[in-house]
Order: C-alpha cells, then sequence, then structure tokens
C-alpha cells in the first residue's frame, strides 16, 4: 500500500521492483504468478472490496427483468473458436457466433453453407475444426463503428473471420499464407491517401511466431521470420505482407488512416523463452500504410512459397532512410503487450508486460520522423511512465484517463495520459496516477465503452480476468475466468458485478446499442437454394444423386415422410417458411449425425450418403410451437 | 384476467377453452402460439410485469461481486449436445460440461481419452458430433442427491452419458440398442427389493419415436414399436428394455423404488401428427421394477436384432392380469407432457400439454392396483383439474404446492395439491390455484431448489421460457431463450431476473452446493499414461510409431523442441505438473488441427500422422502465466 501511494505520487519508488524483473532469474519466474502462491491472502483482500464496492439497487449491472442494455459487446471466445455478443452493463452473454469451429447447435460446420466458409479438405470433410480467436474488431467510418462487419482471428491456423454484423453470422474465413501464430488484429479507420474513403477498408493481422518463410522442412532458426498482413475487407483476400524483423503481437491503427503498429516482444528473436525476454527493450514496430501500398504497386516486392500475395521488405535493413521508410521501429521496454490508439487520434501506448512501464508514443512524430523532421524514432516518446507490475492493455474514458491492466499486482490502475507526459517531460510534481481497483485475478485485456472510437463516453470498463479462483462455486479443476464490469464515470472505480465465463475471452469491444443495424428475420432471396412454396418440395432423383427439398412451417414440416435408397448421395435441402421472428426450427436425421437449425425466411442444406438403411424419425429440434414434439417427417431408407 | 379470477375460485370457467383445445382442426393450430400473433401486447404486459416486479438491493439474484451462490443448478445443453452447470441464485453459468459433441476449448473430441468416451468409427474419426440434449438428472442416496453423478441423454443418436460430479466430467457413454428419439431419464431413489440399497443403482430411459424393431429398412407403421430402457447406473451397460404400446416422453421414478413412469403423448402411435392427437386421453405408464427383473432373471424375454440386452414384454395385450402384469397404462387428457415426482412422495403429476389439466396419480393406489387391490388402475387418479393453456412440467416447493408451466398463456401457475384432490373429489369449494405470475416467453421446463428431493426447500424457481423476442438486445434472426428465475418463498411468486441462454436447455435440477464435493485438482494416477517427472520427457521411436511425452509447468514445456520424421504416426502424452488450483495449460498445434487442455495434474493423449514437413510452434492455448505467450515448444518434422 505504501508503494501504491508512492506511485500515486508519480515517484520512481518501483524502481527496485523494476530492477527485480529485468534481472530476475529465469528459475524465479514461477514466482511472477501473484495467485499461484497467495490466493487465500488475495481471496481475503477481494472480500473486502467487495464489501466496500457493495452495490445497492443503484447497481446498473443490475438491470430490472425486461430491460434492455445500452451496449452491445463483441468478445472473442478464445479456444471455443467463436466470437460472444454480450449485453453491457448487465454482461449478459446474448449470443455466441461461431465462426472457425463447429457449432453443432446451429449446424455449422455441417450444413454444406457453413462449410464452404469454414474450408473442407479434398473428401469434404473440415480443414479445421479448432481454433484459438483472440481479437475481436470493428469497422469503422468517421472515427466510430458502422455496423458493417467485425473481424476476428485464429492464432492456432492464421484464419481471420468475417462478421456481418446485420445477422450476426461469420461469412467469410481466409487462411493467411505463411503465417504462424497469427495474434493481433485491427481495421483501418481511413485511407491514407484518398481522404474521402472514411472508413475500413484494410484489416491488418500480426503474425506472432517466426517460421522458414516458406515453412517446408528446414529449420535453421537464424532464419525464421515473421509477417504483417493486410487483409481487403471487402473481398477477404490477402492485398500484401510485411517481412520483418522480431515479431508482431497486438496491432492498432490510426485514425488519419496512415499509420499501422504491432508491439513486439520478441525483438530478439529467441526460439526459447529466455532468448525472447534477454533485451532490455523490445519495440513498437510502425507501418507506413500509403509507402507499402506504393511500393507493392511499383513492384517492389517479392512473393514466398505457393503464396501469390506481395511481400514488402519491412526490415531495420532495409529502411535506414527514413524518408523512404516503410516501417520504423520505436523501441519500447522489455517483451511489451498491447498497443492502443487513444481516442483523441494522438497517441498509441504500448504496456510493458516484464516492465512496469507504459510507454506513450506521439503519431504526429512518428509522422515526422517518416518525413525526416525527426532524427530519431525514440524521439516520439513523449512518456514512459510506471503504472504498476505486469501491465498489459489499456482502454480511455475519453476524458484524458487511460485504464492499464497490471497482471501481476491484479489492479486497474487509471492515470492521466496529459499528466503522465509532463511527468516525463520532467515535472516530477505532475500526479499521473489517479486511482488503482483489486480486481479478481490476474486481469488480461480490458475495455470500456466506446473506447476504441473518437466517441468513447467513459462510462463502463469490463476487464477479463484470467483466474477466478474462489470467485464462483467450485466446478471441478476447471474454473471459469472471471469477467468484472466496472463503472468508470466518476474518479473512482467501482467494481459492478463479477461473471464467470468458459475460458477463454481475450480482446472485446463496447459500444452503443444504436451503432448496429440488425435485422431479425432473413430474406428468402438471400439463399439460391431457396424452396420458396411448400408445393416445391419433393424427392428429385438423378440417378443416386437424390434432392430432397423440404419445407417448414410451425407444426410440420411439408413432407410426411420421404423414401431413399440405401446408397443415395443425396442433398437435402430445408426453407423455413415461419416469417415470425424468433421462430426457428431444427432438423435432426438419427444415426446421420445430421442437425442444423433454420432461422425464419432462412435455407439451409446439408449432403450425406444414405448408407445406413431403416426409418429414421427426423424432428425439430428447435422448441418452435406446442406440437414441436410432434413435428417429424420420417425418412425411409429401403434396404 | 376475469378468467384467471375464476380459475382461481376453482371453477370449471376453463371448459369452453378445453373444448377449443381438445376439438381444433389441424388448420387452427398454428395458432396455438401465441407469441407468433401478439409479440407487441405481450411485451407491454410484460414491462408491467417487470415493474411490478422491481426489485432493489434485496433482489437475491444479485449476488455483491466475490459472494457464492447458495445452490447449483446443472442443466441440460440443448443441441448444443453439454451439460451446463449454474450458480443458483445468481443464474450465473460457471461451467459446460462436453459430453456428446466435441468442444474446442477442453479437446473434448480431439484427445484419445475424450474419443474413448465419445465413439470412434472404424478411422477412429468420431461416430457423433451432434446431439440433442434434453434432460439431467443426478443420483441419490436416501431420497436426497448423494454428489456422486449426473445424468443426460442426447436425444438425435439415443445415448445416455454419465457426468462424474468430483470432477465434474463426462466418463462414460452408452448408446441403446433400438431406441430413436430418447428423451426422458431418471435415475432410481433405492432398490424396489432390497431396501439396503438406498441410492441409485439403476437409470431409466424413454424411448419417443416408436421404429420397426429391428430397423432395417422394412416399413410396416403398424408394426412400429417403441422400448423403455434400465441402464446400470455403474457399469452404464443396458440391463434390459420393455416393449411397450404407445411411446415415452419423460420419466419419473417413486421415493421407494418400486415404480417408475413415463408419460405418453402417443398412444395412438401415429406417424403424422393429426393421428398423434385424435385421442381425448393418452398415458401415463407405470413400470413394476422388480417384477420386470423377475421376468428378465426367469428368462422372459427375447432380444431384437444385433442387441443382446433383454426385452420384457410390457405391451397392454401380455399384461391384463394386474397381478402377473409388469406395466400399468393410467389414462391421462390428450398429449400429456411432463411427469413430475411429488417431494412428499404420494404422487406423480402429469400434465396435460393440449388440455388445460394436471392429473395426480397416487402412487400407493398404483401399487394397489399391481396387488390386485385396485379394481381400475385409472381409480389411481386422484385429481385432475384445470390450470391454463398448455400446462408441460411440475415442480414443487416442498410445502404441498406445486408449480406448473403453461406453454400457451406464457405463466407460471401455482397451485396447491390437497386443495386439488379436495376440489376434484367434489369440494367445489377447494381453491387450488394460489398465484400465477406471467413469464416471458412460452415456458417448457421449470424447477424449484430441491423440488426432485425429499427435501425439496421452496425458495428459488428456474423456468426456462422457449421464446426471449423482445426481451434482449436484437442479436440477429437467432434469439437466446430466456432463463427467469423466480423467488417462491412467499405466497406470491416474484420474478428476479432474466437471462439469455444458447438455444437450448430443457431440463435441469437445483439442489444445495454442500451436497456436492468437487475435486479442483486431479490426482497423477488416474491417469495411466501419465509423465510423472519431466525428466521422464523425451521421444520414444519404434519405427515410424513415435511416442512424444511432454510435461508443462508454468511458465515451459519440458521439452523446447522435438523432431520428428514426416510420415511418423505419433502419439503425444502431455502432463500438467502445475499443482495449483485453475493453473491450465492449453497445447495446439498449428495446421495439425490439435488443440487441448491439460488441467492441474491432468494427462492427456493425442494420437496424428506427422504428414506436413516445417517447423510448428506448439503454444500453451490457455493463459497461465506472465510468461504465457512465450511458452512454447517447437514440433520440427523434418521432410
Amino acid at each position: 500500500m505504501s508503494e501504491d501511494k508512492k506511485l500515486k505520487s508519480g515517484s520512481t519508488a518501483l524502481t527496485s521492483r523494476r530492477s527485480f524483473l529485468n534481472t530476475a532469474a529465469i528459475a524465479s519466474l514461477g514466482g511472477l504468478v501473484a495467485c499461484s502462491e497467495k490466493p487465500s491472502s488475495m481471496a481475503a483482500s477481494a472480500a473486502g472490496s467487495a464489501s466496500a464496492h457493495a452495490q445497492g439497487s443503484s447497481n446498473p449491472a443490475h438491470l430490472k427483468p425486461g430491460e434492455l442494455d445500452e451496449y452491445y459487446g463483441l468478445w472473442s471466445g478464445g479456444h471455443t473458436g467463436d466470437m460472444r455478443v454480450l449485453g453491457i452493463p448487465s454482461g449478459r452473454e446474448i449470443l455466441r457466433i461461431p465462426c472457425f469451429v463447429p457449432d453443432a447447435l446451429v449446424g455449422w460446420g455441417i450444413t454444406n453453407e457453413s462449410k464452404k466458409v469454414m474450408g473442407t479438405k479434398p473428401d469434404g470433410s473440415l480443414k479445421y475444426t479448432v481454433a484459438d480467436t483472440h481479437h475481436t474488431h470493428a469497422s469503422y467510418k468517421d472515427g466510430n463503428y458502422d455496423g458493417r462487419y467485425a473481424f476476428i482471428n485464429d492464432k492456432i491456423n492464421s484464419r481471420i473471420a468475417r462478421i456481418r454484423l446485420d445477422y450476426f453470422i461469420c461469412d467469410k474465413i481466409t487462411e493467411l499464407p505463411n503465417v504462424q501464430g497469427f495474434h493481433g488484429i485491427f481495421p483501418d479507420k481511413r485511407d491514407p491517401v484518398d481522404q474521402k474513403i472514411n472508413y475500413t477498408t484494410r484489416v491488418f493481422c500480426g503474425g506472432e511466431f517466426s517460421v522458414p518463410l516458406p515453412n517446408v522442412g528446414t529449420d535453421d532458426s537464424s532464419q525464421y521470420r515473421s509477417l504483417f498482413s493486410c487483409v481487403d475487407a471487402e473481398t477477404m483476400e490477402v492485398r500484401w505482407q510485411v517481412l520483418i524483423d522480431g515479431n508482431c503481437d497486438l496491432v492498432a491503427t490510426s485514425y488519419d488512416g496512415k499509420l499501422a503498429a504491432t508491439n513486439q516482444y520478441n525483438t530478439e528473436m529467441g526460439v526459447h523463452y529466455e532468448d525472447m525476454m534477454s533485451a532490455e527493450r523490445d519495440a513498437c514496430l510502425f507501418f507506413n500504410v500509403a509507402r507499402i501500398e506504393e511500393a507493392v504497386k511499383a513492384g517492389k516486392f517479392k512473393t514466398i512459397g505457393d503464396s501469390k500475395v506481395p511481400v514488402v521488405d519491412g526490415t531495420h535493413a532495409a529502411n535506414k532512410d527514413a524518408k523512404t521508410a516503410l516501417t520504423a521501429y520505436v523501441s519500447v521496454p522489455k517483451n511489451p503487450h498491447g498497443v492502443n490508439a487513444s481516442p483523441d487520434g494522438k497517441y498509441f501506448i504500448c504496456a510493458g508486460k516484464l516492465s512496469p512501464t507504459a510507454t506513450v508514443i506521439e503519431l504526429s512524430r512518428v509522422l515526422d520522423w517518416f518525413d525526416g523532421k525527426l532524427e530519431k524514432i525514440d524521439g516520439a516518446i513523449v512518456a514512459e511512465v510506471e503504472l504498476g507490475l505486469g501491465p498489459l492493455h489499456t482502454a480511455f474514458d475519453g476524458r484524458g484517463n487511460a485504464f492499464t491492466t497490471l497482471f501481476l499486482d491484479s489492479q486497474i490502475v487509471k492515470w492521466n495520459v496529459a499528466e503522465a507526459i509532463k511527468f516525463h517531460s520532467g515535472d516530477k510534481t505532475a500526479k499521473y496516477v489517479v486511482d488503482r481497483l483489486d480486481v479478481q485475478y490476474q486481469p488480461g485485456h480490458l475495455n470500456a465503452s466506446q473506447s476504441e472510437t473518437k466517441a468513447a463516453d467513459g462510462k463502463y470498463l469490463a476487464v477479463g480476468c484470467k483466474f477466478s479462483k474462489d470467485r464462483f462455486l467450485p466446478v471441478g479443476p476447471l474454473h471459469p475466468e472471471n469477467e468484472q464490469l466496472i463503472d468508470i464515470s466518476g474518479e473512482k472505480m467501482v467494481l459492478m458485478a463479477d461473471h464467470p465465463v468458459r475460458g477463454e475471452p481475450h480482446d472485446f469491444i463496447i459500444f452503443k446499442r444504436d451503432l448496429v443495424r440488425p435485422k431479425q428475420v432473413y430474406d428468402l432471396d438471400e439463399f439460391p437454394l431457396a424452396v420458396k412454396d411448400a408445393k416445391d418440395s419433393g424427392v428429385v432423383r438423378n440417378g443416386k444423386k437424390v434432392t430432397v427439398k423440404l419445407t417448414s412451417l410451425a407444426p410440420a414440416f411439408s413432407m410426411r415422410e420421404f423414401k431413399l435408397k440405401k446408397g443415395d448421395e443425396v442433398t437435402l435441402i430445408l426453407t423455413n417458411l415461419d416469417k415470425i421472428e424468433d421462430l426457428t426450427h431444427g432438423f435432426a436425421i438419427p444415426k446421420y449425425n445430421i442437425n442444423f437449425i433454420v432461422n425464419p425466411q432462412e435455407t439451409a442444406s446439408v449432403s450425406f450418403i444414405a448408407d445406413k438403411p431403416g426409418v429414421f424419425w427426423c424432428y425439430c429440434t428447435h422448441f418452435c410451437h406446442a406440437l414441436h414434439l410432434e413435428m417429424r417427417t420420417r425418412m425411409i431408407v429401403e434396404a
């Protein structure tokens, strides 16, 4: 506590702790996870905190039954492979959107339509059934979300998925070539050249793991490299890639469209973790988007392996002259994790992870460097201040304050960016730390309402705590994580609620509910295979190839039964003719491993070989009507 | 409202509505789903209800951060194929337990251990990846839960799964032979003969869809039949089955172990829905467990197709003499849905679904019939009272009151069983309806704290509403369902909270938290393949067969890299040597479609062909430590 007080006065009291961190023997690192050593004492302090912040009826997280949330939250699901949609401030999970991983509820990975989005092997089976989503961000217009798309990464297989924010479904997935460990992701906010394009047209993707390029079986780790990729937001094709020194972690973009950046925790390009943390400073790597695209246009690129994507050279060696450089490496202390753009458009902030500091980089100065007006790129650093142990990610309230997670201290620290700059520039009376709040436990990402837009409104902050420990009833060895909601409307942060969540969400965004315009009923015309009238139902045979056309209208399918012959190659098409919002039907075929849903006015299809003779009751799996249990049709497969 | 008042006075005012229901033309049935016709008016009434029940700080659902719930809830996940674990009264979902369907988070369906539980085809791929769980119930001792097991059904593929309630994991799955549409499930509560066995040893399973027996390609629907199955709770093998007339829906068991029952909505044995609802009365079918097991012991059974499970004859024709009958068919009005045992052990209650009534059956009278002391089995009916439109399921408060969902009225009705019996016996002054509460919308299952035990405590009631409509922010065509929590401690029901939930949970149980004793860290000895010491790590080669042994201890895997040759048949075994509660690691292999977790002291293994040459960064996918991002090992596959 005394240390906290010193921190609040902006002193350098943390120097000894920082030294400890930087010089810690590898063997000591296990001890960095405070939670593994003192869960009971932390629990005690947590209980105190909870009681101090006990909320009565005014707690905004406690919506009355039937009240709607003010904000949407889009959360990555982690290695559940999906995207989560929450209501804020209640913290209620309203939807999970399957992307990279099959979802038995909707038939994602079962229907032909979803398999086409997900990608299949030559034999028609899914190429991948696991994924690891970390970061989700939405498309912009004029510095705020425009409700068109969200994007999300799969770290395991280096895929990017796009979500349509009208129907809240994934419609495209692209696998990045020659990238392993695709981690950070961020859409641009306008075009760097054509200022009329004031909306998202690109998505930037950071490759975290360095590998041989191409990765075909050689193993000289000194030759491993990482790529930074740009994906077209509309076509979802990879436009270009940048070969870099070091690796990519998270990604941020500037509001003027000119700069993208990634923090780098392994500038050492080590392959063992002690090597990855050997340097005192790593980097925040900036990309000059316009220059990169000029270079591509001018043919100054190579390609790697089978990929046709142009790859420009962003290494140190090739970018020594600022006036032609495609990239700029700003140094940042020890293994930074997280780079975040302030809503005033002025700064990127990198947190130090293994350094107790945050580094504030002024973007106009980075542009000055590219213009030859700033001699050393590190001159763009306008603050580097100590916040506490294990700083990771930063959110903003739009009133000049930043909120950074302290993983090791299990805290959120609220700090004032202008005061931090003053302090850094020599004014040691500047008090940049405004408040601290204990969270439970070990926070990773955090984000505030509208924080990643020019309309940051400083109302609610959510934080994803990596360990829940004793905060919920015990449920065996696999603990949920703990999402905590915090009221940041006042000077002091106030903890509102704990919510358990299936591991493990990483990043997320929170935005006002009027920024999206969801469509609640599909349009029949969106589906080329739609069976638009129950009268069109039937079994169409062409040799062994059989098409079964069905419709649903509560409480019945359009055919009471249909007959197939053993060995038939069947495509079954089902259109839900119900128009009522929320009137979804399911369709399961026992023993044939088929189940999927059709929402109102939706069409879906499945293909299978009728290899098992018998009578199979295909039934509605999604409650629809008083006669739901009776809503069935018989698939009769003759031997 | 006037109708409600009349109902409360126990009058027969509903007769006209009931007549409507029973004589409704098929064409009118679409209109039975009230929600599809008047969403706006219902929303208005809901808002009124929410405001009337607005809760201040005393709302028990609003736990303060860090406060623990008093009760566990075990919920079926529906066609997500898993089991959900909730805390009550907060309604927070703490865990999803994968059972029948792969789960990318834990690697369920990826690891060899989980594939063995789930079942594979000859080529090693999973037999099924879809499922539809409906009902979950837990094992008993002395009429209360004993914290050993929970059981859950898969309706699509007729499988039953067992959950260990120490580790909260699925450990066994059994596919029922010759059953399609396995729906209701209930453990017994003691042995019918040996009263020393005062705990669960059997689980009863209801087959809903009638099919040819065996189902091998013939199609004479007059020969379709359903089976009622008994599974051994320890071995999970099918002990016996009963061939019946009509079908099975839900299942209940008596506290004395002597009786099991299933409600039957299709005594007509129709294959089209209008046939399924043509009879005015269907049935609640009772099974005399001791007599069935005597018959099996005496060899009075047949087998069907390839199955070796003994099947006894429970049809009407074979059970005309009560004194030797294995089964008894009690008549119940029109398409009943739900059969529930009252906590005093005296009654089973069947709700009418297409009749506005609930039927109360006295178990001692059913036993009297089996003993030849009651002439007609319908003499066991002690009440049949009108409750409202679309009654489905019933819960109890342990104070003599029952709570029944009214699907069409979108209400919960609280009614007094003793008063209903009085009313039925002729005392028209008996006021059996105690209270009504609007819910949002179309409730299916409901359950109350401890309701299915002798320790029913009448504190909280949860209800699964099938449609959420306007209760949450819009998220596209697929709406969540709405789980509502209700305080039933007083005379009047009070709505506490709405929670959105991914479709679609069906049944669930709620019990006191001290009834389970979860283990939070595994025992290394539970895993035959455990790599108990990091020193035992390594690559063991036997021709093309290669075993990779690894351990994890934050922040590193025991090997920094390991080498394979293209084409190797690899089994990789990973033991998590971390002992700290909540310190789980993940293990992903890019491009190899592998990801799984190992909880503290857990071992898991995966097998794959090393068919892609290159360097693959296997990384920890489950946040563990400040150096989590750096926790990796390289799998180098030489070309």
